[in-house]
């Protein structure tokens, strides 16, 4: 019913996640109406970020080159690690203007249902730099690891044994992790049973 | 915050419809999470259908070479035209399995408003279809002209043009409208009035 290079990027489109057929349809159409530099923009920035883009030697953010803007950043404190599953948690903690440290991102979270163990994480290079200090920092030693994963079973599994590694390793470092508790905005009645109970264990004196 | 190459792909899909900065950014970072030849089919698929895809020269509808897929179409009944106002509406059309003619495609529909005037519409194109035929039909003439412009002001101000036009042009040719009425499977009680008004007007015996 249509064209083949009209099927195949419909196809394509209805690959990238929340994309459904139809949302794919309505892309085609309003790729063939932009201006074909608009479109080769597009494609170029597709090919250009797989080829530059690569991990962080240091904290295995994303990469141009071999540190991340926020390693290659000397204004960052140094001192304290904030431990991510990915990188696409980097940003909204960068949006809060609350946290001035480096990060470590893990590459996932601890889930034996799915395979995923120890060593398909980034852990033992987040203890080495524990340990060691990062090695372009020259004896600068981490205070503070802020263990940021999410507060699903996965990310607090993984958080628990960060927290049990770096206490054997580490005793001197201080290990924290986000609060669990209601979002600002929402309301107590449509709050679940588990947050409003980590609420409460977390409440503080005002 | 981020290498120079993902805020420009973040950039380029957030010019895309429906797509805002945050899922820009997630689907910025899902391309980053899979193989290189699925990212390049989407940004070759792009290219090639800049490339490839132009107007049918018949109907205007969109089309790989001269002819779109439906005017190359021989078992399309040629003596009744579907006119809609862009490539888009076909497939919804042709989803329907209820029509079996060809098509032609205005690019838009009347707005003053907008600017938008019958020089700026494939309407001579259409006129001519109708009166003349066909040029790869040899001579079968068109019996019936179904105007399925949308549903709109401007789309009911170009039906009504072209009923007028086609009255003096081809008075033998039956211009006909999609039906306006209650969609299947809604309710009465949540119907606006101009729907029910059109529904009411158009009632048909049982």
């Amino acid at each position: 019913m249509q064209p083949a290079s009209i099927e195949r990027l419909a196809a394509a489109f209805a690959r990238l996640p929340g994309v459904g057929p139809r949302t794919a349809q309505r892309l085609t159409y309003h790729v063939l109406t932009r201006p074909e530099d608009e479109v080769r923009a597009l494609a170029q920035a597709l090919v250009e970020v797989k080829e530059l883009i690569g991990d962080c030697q240091t904290c295995f953010n994303l990469a141009e080159g071999p540190q991340c803007v926020i390693c290659a950043d000397s204004r960052r404190d140094p001192s304290v690690l904030c431990v991510v599953e990915g990188p696409a948690d980097i940003l909204p903690i960068e949006r809060t203007h609350e946290y001035r440290g480096r990060y470590h991102v893990l590459g996932g979270a601890l889930s034996p249902v799915d395979g995923i163990g120890p060593g398909d994480l980034h852990l033992e290079e987040l203890y080495r730099r524990v340990v060691d200090g990062d090695a372009d920092l020259h004896g600068v030693k981490v205070s503070e690891v802020v263990v940021a994963t999410n507060p699903t079973t996965a990310g607090e599994a993984t958080a628990l044994q960060i927290g049990a590694d770096l206490g054997q390793r580490a005793p001197d470092v201080v290990v924290s992790r986000l609060a669990s508790g209601l979002p600002v905005g929402a309301d107590l009645e449509h709050a679940d049973e588990v947050t409003l109970g980590r609420a409460f264990a977390g409440r503080r004196t005002i």
